[in-house]
């Protein structure tokens, strides 16, 4: 069962997705969405759409982690990035794969132990689970979407 | 030409068509989207998503005018409106219908010459502009969209 971890952002959005057979976990695919820059706000959400398309159409995932937004966090880029949060789960809606909504403290709980924890010991958990090296991890929205996959993968409620 | 407005919300959003003629403006169509509660998020954007494929279907609108969140705005709610107006941009992106989004301020100053003006102001110009009776603007959200349509329709830049 492959599992996928969205981190939306307003242009960056990080994708990662694990493989889960029996008990084990292993990486699947990871990277990164870049919407180009452009006047036209139309061909950003349309450039969005089809790269989420081609990815859940790709990977097929049994099941989307993407990351819930806090308004305390980020107060500048909230809305933006909140927008492309409803544009991506619209899309994953449309393919008729559920989606879960995961805080941010429950992805650290599940991956590091702990609510709070620091974006170092989530890096490095997430090599652990996944045996993966720190520079397959060097991108914040990688290794934050690879943690909700893990998060949502490890939690039986989900 | 037909012209939309759409004001977002989380679970309200209010819709307002005028056509316009030469230099006039008509009341063509108006109303509500209200999403149902379910416990299933996707339902909610599926269920909106149809909506206003059906409605853009429907009233065949030459562009659309999108009301701007700002972040000091409805503090509380702002994530869950913003969230849903990514999808209502995405769906009319879809449809290659010219989108613009309208900051509240330029909305108030277009129809009723003051960026700060009361909603008393908004609604009895609006009524006003499209020849109605206070009685069909009684839902805030409605006269807000219509607001927006009038405000789209009145600029050139637009």
């Amino acid at each position: 069962m492959i599992i996928l971890g969205i981190d939306p952002g307003s242009v960056r959005i990080g994708f990662g997705a694990v493989k889960k057979e029996g008990g084990r976990l292993t990486h699947f695919k990871s990277g990164l969405i870049e919407i180009p820059k452009s006047p036209k706000r139309s061909s950003g959400l349309l450039f969005l759409e089809k790269k989420i398309d081609d990815l859940l159409q790709e990977i097929k995932p049994a099941k989307v982690g993407v990351e819930k937004i806090f308004f305390s966090k980020n107060r500048r880029t909230a809305i933006a990035v909140a927008e492309t949060r409803g544009a991506i789960l619209l899309t994953i809606a449309k393919k008729c794969i559920p989606f879960l909504e995961i805080a941010p403290t429950e992805v650290k709980l599940a991956v590091a132990g702990y609510g709070r924890a620091s974006k170092k010991a989530v890096i490095k958990m997430v090599n652990n689970v996944l045996d993966l090296s720190v520079s397959d991890t060097t991108i914040d929205d990688v290794t934050d979407a690879l943690a909700i996959a893990i998060a949502v993968s490890n939690d039986k409620h989900y």
